[in-house]
């Protein structure tokens, strides 16, 4: 979106893209989304097209600080398919509607022909209202806040990987596809005031939504490798595939930046959530260097990671 | 959406499936919509996707009687599609935009493998604000109450069929897309009291929109094929290809009842109004027979009109 839409298209964007922009409809602040997903194949270990719409769009809206109010939904449909995968996948959104407290309440389907859109794509929207005491906004990020994260990175992107059967490779893995608001409501209940940013590092992981935040606040992140979990099936798909595991997609994580009063707290209460126990602190803000995001490796080095630049792992979302 | 999805999915609707949902927001009323657009080729006389999009969705907020207040937008783009294209439906957009009065907040994009999603599809979501006074519910539609149509009947669709070039028919005719906002906004000054139910008859046509209506309203939907303007092309097109310009989709048009004392204010108003000097009163609503649109000819005869069963036309919005 940042190339040529933004520029052209998005109002008020000022630089920063958050997850979920923020508009005030006769005076009721309200969150607003979109997200298509193209994922293929339509069904993977641990969830599906549908699942994965629904959470996604959740998710941003989470992660902007707002409990989402309701949803809408289209489908573009090809022509021939099975009826069985289509309810499967409303069936799944049924489900993922429930887990999350949402209702969709428009939609719309198209239907083109045999060969294009590979089954179905979804496309979800999302509106939400704030969640009381919660202002994001990575310009009041600070040197000397922490960094926490919800749980193990990469399984998401490495499941939809190993999913499409192209490599010779078999791991026990699942996506890690889920709703994050119940963890995103935790952590504002006891923390809310020292909560300052937080994102869902879907495409690009955590290694992008990071550098989007360092640049945002023209700070570093300093994180600390030995801190992330990193399960052993996604480190060794990842060492032979020559990705880095800070790169890879999470459907059901986020990021967090909490000032250090409420560091501990954050943690506590996240880790005491229903999902919540893989929650670390994994770095902090610092001055230097600049809109950089450093990793401190377990061998006592340190590296610079940057965002992703043209994806090794295309429609995982 | 009716089938498979309404009852499984949308919350709410009850029957009636509007072109908007309402949502209450922190007791704030919001209007909630989103539609897919798939139309082949990209672009037409007229208009193009990139318009289409934002003028649908501008139409569906305008006739749930809602001003836009924010859009969303995402693509599904094809590798290797043309900037030059991207470009020039991104410009589209935004005149469109300005046209409606209506920002774009927030957005994604997908890319998918070359022989998918014919260039690009694009979905957009809106949301909107009640236009004071004005509330539209089929089930307060009564006998006596009078259908105002906006302009000519189904431009739109026989432009799309025309440009495919797969027929060998040529004819001097652009797609009627535009917001149908400015014409609304001066129906709902004059006549918000009288102002029962609006619909935009895009696919399937009139035909198809007042037979939705017929049903929610239990009534029967009498309009006299005389006052309903359809061009020369058009009706042409119809006649070689068995068509019936009912059921051909358009852009820029709505449908509206309104209740007998303030019929000819409205069609007044419409008629005064920016682009609504072909706007017609085309019939009223009856008793019997119930749940039905009856057609009466320019012969003095009367034809029973269906709403449309499977689409002739794919991929038209």
């Amino acid at each position: 979106m940042e190339g040529l839409f933004a520029p052209f298209l998005l109002s008020g964007a000022e630089g920063q893209l958050a997850d979920a922009a923020r508009v005030e409809v006769n005076g009721t602040p309200i969150a607003f989304t979109t997200d298509s997903f193209v994922v293929r194949p339509l069904q993977f270990p641990g969830g599906s097209i549908g699942e994965l719409a629904i959470n996604g769009t959740v998710n941003d809206l989470a992660v902007s600080g707002a409990r989402p109010a309701a949803l809408a939904v289209t489908f573009v449909l090809e022509e021939g398919l099975s009826s069985s995968v289509l309810e499967a996948e409303v069936r799944a959104m049924r489900k993922a509607l429930a887990r999350a407290g949402v209702p969709i309440v428009a939609g719309d389907t198209k239907v083109v022909e045999r060969g294009k859109a590979d089954g179905m794509y979804i496309t979800t929207a999302g509106i939400g209202t704030p969640i009381p005491g919660v202002q994001i906004d990575a310009r009041n990020v600070r040197p000397g806040d922490k960094v926490l994260l919800s749980g193990p990175v990469g399984d998401h992107g490495i499941t939809i990987l190993l999913a499409r059967e192209e490599l010779d490779l078999e791991a026990d893995l699942t996506s890690d596809t889920r709703p994050v608001l119940p963890l995103v409501e935790a952590l504002a209940a006891e923390a809310a005031p020292g909560l300052v940013w937080m994102r869902d590092p879907t495409r690009g992981g955590v290694a992008t939504a990071l550098n989007e935040l360092a640049r945002d606040c023209g700070l570093c992140a300093e994180i600390s490798e030995e801190e992330i979990m990193i399960r052993d099936e996604v480190r060794g798909a990842c060492e032979l595939l020559g990705l880095d595991p800070l790169h890879i997609a999470n459907e059901g994580q986020f990021l967090a930046v909490v000032s250090p009063e409420y560091a501990q707290i954050a943690l506590n209460a996240l880790q005491l959530a229903e999902g919540g126990k893989d929650a670390r602190m994994i770095g902090e803000i610092c001055e230097q260097p600049a809109s950089t995001v450093v990793v401190h490796t377990r061998y006592r080095g340190s590296r610079i990671v940057d965002m992703l630049v043209g994806d090794p792992l295309p429609r995982i979302c």
